[in-house]
């Protein structure tokens, strides 16, 4: 078999990466994906570095075993703490982040240059993304908020509901104090976010989809690597969802994020 | 060193058992504890039936080793689906569980012979209340209420906030349709929510804080047992932490639920 029929790999701590999964689907629709949730130890957020570089580790050791052609990383803690882990052991094969990816569409969205950040209290506490947009643009300033509730209330369904809708209004009011232009959608939670977040910081505020941005840079990564599946195969695209435990609720919330239905999901 | 000087035993998946510890240091000054919480794992409200049995075990042959004379199950997904495996590895040692402590604590309570159980998902789920509740007393009537957001809303510190007063209205709704006269405190972290849960809920239920009721069942049991610290040494007790990972925040948190400085916290 040809490496440009190997799948994808991406991998979150939880369900949350079915996000980027369903971009890709969107952006990529001949493309095999395989993904990895580590379910039973979810959330990364609230460990300590050396616990998620090590978790970070044997995920990338399965997906490598797997065959997988790139890799995606979807959880904004491991981008922001465990990337060189991941590079180290993929060797040869492409590797892309949430984190660079919305560093980088942010610095092309903005034109005030101040960009807000909002995302979990681990991913902001390790700078990554005010690091890395600096070191695209150091002239621009960054705004950072971190967001704990916003993963509960997503998991609990409540996207357009008053309880979440204050609760924007209190994380946002910092952030857009300092007038920012771009907000950068930091966990791949928010993206189910979007609508309220939209209508809390208002129109002149374009707000950057880490999942998206991520998809149509895998796009670009693969056509300049040669590497984009060219959808000759009778078949269609074969996805596969691996998890660590099957928690309660796993299905509804899954296929919440991924925008379709789960099919059959692997326990490893 | 005499049984009686020997620790009690108190696990959890996180930090909030320290909640039950801080009841056992009021209601029991003279004892020492040891407190385990799996904060590399937690929370084990997602997680499976058998990753939480498997878990559950391994803390117990920890604590075991220890030399605890009595365990405390402050975890009520632990208590819920494995307290059969935390019996059956402690052989001849006392355990009590905030579930069974709860429910007993309830039934004397309640008047009406209605109780209201609010919970984490996992808990409500399992049944477990309602089911002692009816071993206890056939002809009570409960009503159970998961509520998914208290844990990340207190994890917050947002204990009087508007968002979490409008997501105690919506919780406590359906249950207080039913006319409890009784409301458990099901989750380890509510009884910080105390002052709002009761002010929702109204001066006419008795809310059952399962600390408290966990602490004071303890002193009844060290009593009967002669297991209870007499408090005639010259040092004062010894309270140990363990956990097996130091997370973000954690001894803010920590010690917003013991109520005092943690000190030095072991990793495992």
């Amino acid at each position: 078999m040809h490496k440009r029929n190997n799948p994808i790999g991406v991998f979150d701590s939880g369900v949350g990466g079915l996000t980027v999964v369903r971009a890709l689907m969107e952006r990529l629709p001949h493309e095999n994906i395989i993904y990895f949730g580590d379910t039973a130890r979810v959330p990364y957020g609230v460990k300590s570095v050396e616990t998620i570089r090590q978790f970070t580790g044997e995920i990338v050791d399965f997906l490598l075993a797997q065959n997988v052609k790139m890799l995606n990383i979807a959880c904004k803690t491991m981008a922001a703490v465990a990337s060189d882990v991941v590079k180290e052991r993929a060797g040869h094969l492409p590797v892309l982040d949430v984190i660079e990816a919305g560093a980088k569409a942010a610095v092309d969205a903005s034109v005030s240059k101040t960009i807000g950040v909002i995302a979990t209290p681990t991913t902001i506490n390790s700078n990554a993304y005010a690091r890395r947009i600096a070191s695209l643009d150091a002239s621009i300033r960054v705004f950072s908020q971190p967001c704990p509730l916003f993963v509960p209330l997503v998991e609990e369904g409540w996207l357009d509901h008053p309880v979440t809708r204050l609760t924007t209004q209190e994380y946002l009011k910092p952030v857009l104090a300092e007038q920012v232009d771009t907000l950068v959608l930091g966990c791949t939670h928010y993206p189910l976010l979007k609508p309220l977040l939209q209508e809390v910081a208002g129109d002149k505020v374009t707000l950057v989809d880490s999942a998206v941005t991520t998809a149509s840079q895998t796009a670009h990564l693969l056509r300049e690597l040669a590497l984009a599946n060219p959808g000759d195969h009778p078949t269609p695209p074969v996805y596969r969802y691996v998890v660590t435990d099957v928690p309660l609720r796993f299905t509804t919330i899954g296929e919440r994020f991924l925008g379709r239905s789960l099919g059959r999901v692997e326990v490893v």
